[in-house]
């Protein structure tokens, strides 16, 4: 069934309240960063989790007040069983490193699961003020007033592929990697760094391929609307569900999903 | 001598021009990437190189209209010798591979050498409408119409460091990634992508060190009085002047720089 429209202004609201409990953490300089972080004699000021879990709370909040029955799973604060078949899946901020190195790639990340499927997903970049969202076959950027329908690119071989991966090495394991280099081999470029942000790219038909993997349910969930709400392609490297996490591909192009996945169990 | 105030309004003029120019050609979807970009029989499409030449050409054009004394020296057109002791040094799209990607960290160079020493940098991002600047030893960053005083953070040692390059093997010779391999086996986080942006983030104090190589003239030469400005040090991987271009490596703390440059040369 269609995600109602009074849902996904509520899914609105609720990126709204992150990106404003987030945006006065971003950037924050800590004061003497060679002396070490420390809070009340014993804590390491860590503006990320900070950021995080403010973003989560008050997101939490909006859901249990005006919507008692549903679920919700978060990264800091856990799942509370719902009533109904709806379940909110947040990761706040998502892209740590990119966060805490002043740079623009991360995001928060708002899903809806309607009996286990994640039917709607919310990217919001709010530093620079970009709101992908997928729902109902669909995925739109909103980014200064605008609403711009989305879709992937067409992309017939690895050969002219761009791939992006958040890094190198960071997340895969040793046979994770080897597999990952064998598409990398194939192919015509690869850019690292990005963790969500990259998904956005996607859809707006720039990035060919992500394969990542380590993913968390709060990591992945909201992406599969966005990927295929632009017409691309998402599931895990045998071609299976990724919504619980772990491994992920992700393309805009089936031809090359295929053509990596061939590669990555080879 | 002090950059006047009429240079400094000068900059800002060629890098609204430059931006005006960049931003059509940035996210314009190419019509089906799958087949061959042919332009009039012959020519592949490449927004990228488009964009930097109409810019550059804007640039120039402003340039030789108001100040026909300067030099000028472009990625693209190459150099027009001047007749005083100005030299204007562009680069209107660095980080072709993340303008292509649909991502951010790209930026437009402009920078002003005084007797063959840069003396005035803009890193100019407007795409999301941030304005680095470093002239007569400060660093500003001009956003959403606030301008705000940049500054390095500080770093005592490489194990507390968070370090970027814009790729682990794009554009280092095998000598320099072993170099450049032992010194990010020395340091806490290490970060890819970003080209000219990241020297943006040393700026506003979330990026500890920067090593690069191959770098042009266009380049470095507006990231040098940046950094400077911010309070931090830019030289070549011998600590000399690096406004030649090569090997380059920025760091907000001096400390770090010198342990650095020791790890590089081993």
């Amino acid at each position: 069934m269609a995600v109602s429209d009074e849902l996904i202004a509520f899914a609105h609201r609720l990126a709204d309240a992150a990106g404003q409990m987030i945006l006065p953490y971003f950037r924050q300089r800590i004061a003497v960063a060679n002396k070490p972080m420390i809070i009340e004699g014993r804590e390491v000021f860590d503006p990320v989790t900070e950021a995080d879990r403010q973003a989560e709370k008050a997101i939490r909040a909006i859901i249990e007040r005006e919507r008692p029955e549903d679920g919700i799973l978060g990264e800091e604060f856990g799942e509370r069983d719902g009533r109904n078949a709806y379940r909110w899946v947040l990761d706040p901020v998502d892209g740590t490193r990119a966060f805490i190195n002043g740079r623009h790639e991360w995001g928060s990340l708002i899903s809806l699961e309607e009996n286990g499927r994640p039917v709607m997903g919310i990217l919001d970049q709010p530093s620079i003020g970009e709101r992908f969202i997928g729902v109902n076959g669909k995925a739109t950027l909103h980014f200064r007033g605008a609403e711009v329908p989305l879709h992937v690119r067409q992309c017939e071989k690895l050969s002219d592929a761009v791939l992006c991966a958040t890094h190198p090495d960071g997340y895969f394991s040793k046979g994770e990697r080897d597999a990952f280099r064998r598409v990398q081999r194939a192919v015509k470029m690869s850019r690292w760094g990005g963790d969500c942000y990259i998904f956005g790219t996607m859809a707006l038909g720039f990035t060919d391929l992500i394969i990542e993997s380590a993913f968390k349910r709060w990591d992945v969930a909201a992406l599969i609307p966005l990927v295929e709400g632009a017409g691309g392609v998402i599931t895990n490297w045998q071609g299976g569900d990724c919504s619980g996490g772990g491994q992920c591909i992700a393309a805009g192009d089936r031809r090359i999903h295929a053509a990596a996945l061939e590669l990555l169990n080879a």
